[in-house]
């Protein structure tokens, strides 16, 4: 999946779109889309305040969203666009989903396994290896966690 | 949660219960029970094929069933019993969860992340650690394992 730079920028709006639906329910603002030839076919939020469930972490919804919409487990040809570098747990569902390609924003120093604490999803070792690029609108996507977190202190 | 190795091995047997409804879907056979104070609060098997949705491992089923048991994302004072040893997206999730105590069956040398190829249940950078102790019915969660592949390998 060839995007250029400028399909990047818009799939990643639409991520930002979901990470700001997080914000409103107070919760740590992340966001995801799958993208499959150019169409959206998964969106998901951090939702676990909400729902009260600890797997609801924005890439888990979207997961379940495009599998629900392909009828399938396998999520050959996807682009993951997500506003965060994926944790532990998401970066193992990407893998498991057969993700090809992810693509994320902002770096997570303390808890991001894609790069950060973990190389989960370029470990030779793991039979699903992706395609990895991360810096797409990262001032926007950090800057929303950073607005949080300040907020949030000063509670 | 001191549970006796009688009340371990209860529990295991629970567990595999569960393993035997996934090889009875043709599923690899992994199954798992959440316990607190004695008793079962969520139970889950690989469902990954049955429901084509690829984050539907054991571990994952029985967390949501037991979030939606106790209204509650933290499953605090619980013990995750597993069959196999817990894959990459499922040790995140119980980080996640923070449940406080796991005990696994067999180890899973391929995908194993809980002392395998990653220990990330005892990773001191991450901001959970869990009790964990493995070999419980060991033997027994192995063959189920064991007997699937080699099944499969002669279909």
């Amino acid at each position: 999946m060839n995007y250029t730079v400028e399909e990047k920028e818009f799939f990643m709006r639409e991520a930002l779109k979901e990470a700001k639906i997080a914000l409103d329910h107070d919760e740590i603002p992340i966001g995801c889309v799958i993208v499959k030839n150019g169409e959206i076919i998964g969106r998901g939020h951090n939702a676990r305040e909400e729902l009260q469930r600890a797997v609801m972490h924005a890439e888990i919804m979207a997961i379940e969203e495009a599998n629900a919409y392909e009828k399938n487990w396998r999520l050959l040809d996807t682009t993951l666009f997500v506003t965060i570098e994926p944790c532990v747990m998401c970066s193992g569902a990407i893998g498991l989903a057969r993700i090809p390609q992810v693509i994320y924003g902002a770096k997570n120093q303390k808890f991001g396994a894609a790069g950060s604490l973990y190389d989960i999803l370029t470990d030779e070792r793991l039979n699903h290896r992706v395609d990895l690029e991360s810096g797409i609108l990262e001032v926007e996507c950090a800057q929303m966690m950073q607005d949080f977190f300040r907020k949030r202190r000063q509670k």
